[in-house]
């Protein structure tokens, strides 16, 4: 059995699913990989539980459920006022496991992978902007630095572009990368006016507050340049060509609809081109997903045409892509 | 740069694929993964083609298809006439690929294995029967045996099963894994007797004189075989319950078009049962295949449903699975 220690980053609804998983799949883990992974700390914004023997998952997840935050948690644990960077240089860890929102965090994953951890997260914009630094530090290094779950939660279109299809040249993918827009578009399908849509999905938890990232399409955005960077090489957010869905008029998606065909927001990456706008895509098309699904179609010189469709969204299905992840790096690592 | 030395058994249409594309792409290889194979031997079943320093791809191209056979090769190179036995102990390879129909090439593979070998395979039955010695074995020596073209060419659903969703607990899997039954069902439902339809697919080259492996469901219960046996750990041939298409009838099929459904020879994947046999499936499925792809939809714990669709068959297709594995090979040996 191989021990493997782990540092959590981030303890919202993500974090909180991925040590649910890590909880209630110990013996799986164990049994099918021989890899018994120890949770030492766990961070959230108030402060950073630390605990060099192990953090006991179900009791932080009680105490995050109840105060709401951990730094209310003055029994048992020290909680410390650690930043990030100080985190992951002075915790000792095997694999840090980034699944805040910090949009800076590509300077503590630096720190982390010359530290010689692993790092895996579900954070999309230290690799939308900082790829190039980043994966080439873990080359260098020899250090696993995986990100399954920025793009499609857990449906391994990373790991199929990175490990897999190692023959092929890829010459173009489309994709539907954000579930939201798909809601809002369905729902203007249905006869709904964007307003009205985009208030139904914000009252279902779907849209956020502030919806921006993903009506302006910067989250699809993002997630087109990753693959972008994974297929073809480094390229950045900025140089990206994005246009939302808060310009499309109910009527022309009704009309599109009323010749067989859909609107969704389409992301079209090929060598050094990213491009994020609505298009029509026909009924029949992998990416006339629904619901939470995303889809993406890769097509290459070898293989033709590859569709790949699952969810694109949701605490367990991002979860299930930050725990493989994990799995992988142990795997690699011990 | 590191250079890794290969020896292709089998020869015929799939092995001369995987020759040209190592022929076209070595540059690629070179520049994307710094790896320099060379091929040492080229297998046929009338010889050996050996060469320490490097078989010259093009010429070994030119002179299968102007003679049909390696062993009328006679300027620059020795034709050995081992068997593939001795040619997995005697020659120096790093990977051997077999490409070949051999029924029994389990017992070589093993050897090959026990001489530290890394094994690379599109071809089925030594999975499906002897899976559990074979992975087995492998693991002992921690050498790589990959089979990703086995299973829908080189749709990497053996990657994703394998080595994405590590965090998941594969419930069910259900796919449609065998081209040639798809076109017989699809001519079908236009309006030809299966025997009809059947005979047109040996006049295009989709089914083989003798079509019994493919319209018995024995090819794709083979292939269920192997996605159980990486879903849900080894199980034989023998253990599935295979259903051919041999006994619908046009009415039946054409009756289940008229109420938006369409038959497919179907695998339904579970643990400890493997059942393959025509079933409706609804027309808006991805099951709902047509022409040369397959599919498959992942059910699991975590992630829900998840539905690669690709190319089932093809040489440039099952070239894209082998040639994948052996750079997947060659950057772990390496």
């Amino acid at each position: 059995m191989r021990g493997v220690k782990v540092s959590l980053f981030g303890f919202g609804n993500v974090g909180k699913a991925v040590a649910r998983v890590l909880l209630e799949k110990e013996r799986f883990f164990r049994e099918r990989y021989g890899i018994a992974l120890k949770v030492v700390s766990v961070a959230d914004t108030s402060g950073v539980v630390w605990l060099p023997e192990g953090i006991d998952l179900q009791e932080v997840l009680l105490v995050k459920e109840t105060f709401g935050k951990l730094s209310a948690w003055t029994n048992d644990y020290e909680v410390y006022n650690f930043t990030p960077e100080e985190a992951v240089e002075d915790i000792d860890a095997d694999i840090v496991i980034d699944v805040t929102n910090d949009r800076n965090a590509w300077g503590w994953h630096l720190a982390a992978l010359r530290e010689g951890k692993a790092v895996v997260t579900s954070n999309k914009p230290p690799l939308a902007f900082h790829y190039a630094e980043l994966v080439g530090e873990a080359e260098k290094r020899d250090v696993p630095y995986l990100f399954e779950a920025t793009v499609m939660a857990g449906t391994p279109v990373i790991g199929i572009l990175r490990e897999n299809l190692l023959g092929d040249t890829v010459r173009r993918i489309e994709a539907v990368l954000n579930a939201t827009t798909t809601f809002i578009l369905s729902r203007m399908e249905q006869g709904r006016t964007f307003e009205e849509a985009l208030k139904e999905a914000q009252s279902l938890g779907i849209a956020e507050r502030d919806p921006s990232g993903d009506v302006l399409g910067i989250d699809a955005g993002y997630k087109a340049t990753i693959l972008h960077c994974v297929a073809f090489g480094p390229i950045t957010f900025r140089e990206a060509m994005v246009k939302g869905i808060d310009g499309i008029s109910q009527e022309k998606v009704k009309e599109a609809r009323s010749r067989d065909r859909t609107v969704r927001l389409v992301a079209v990456v090929e060598k050094g081109k990213v491009i994020v706008e609505p298009r029509e895509v026909s009924l029949d098309s992998p990416l006339a997903v629904e619901s939470h699904e995303n889809a993406a179609v890769i097509k290459t010189d070898l293989l033709g045409e590859l569709a790949i469709k699952g969810a694109g969204a949701g605490l367990k299905e991002t979860a299930s892509g930050v725990v493989s992840d994990v799995i992988k790096a142990a795997l690699r690592i011990a």
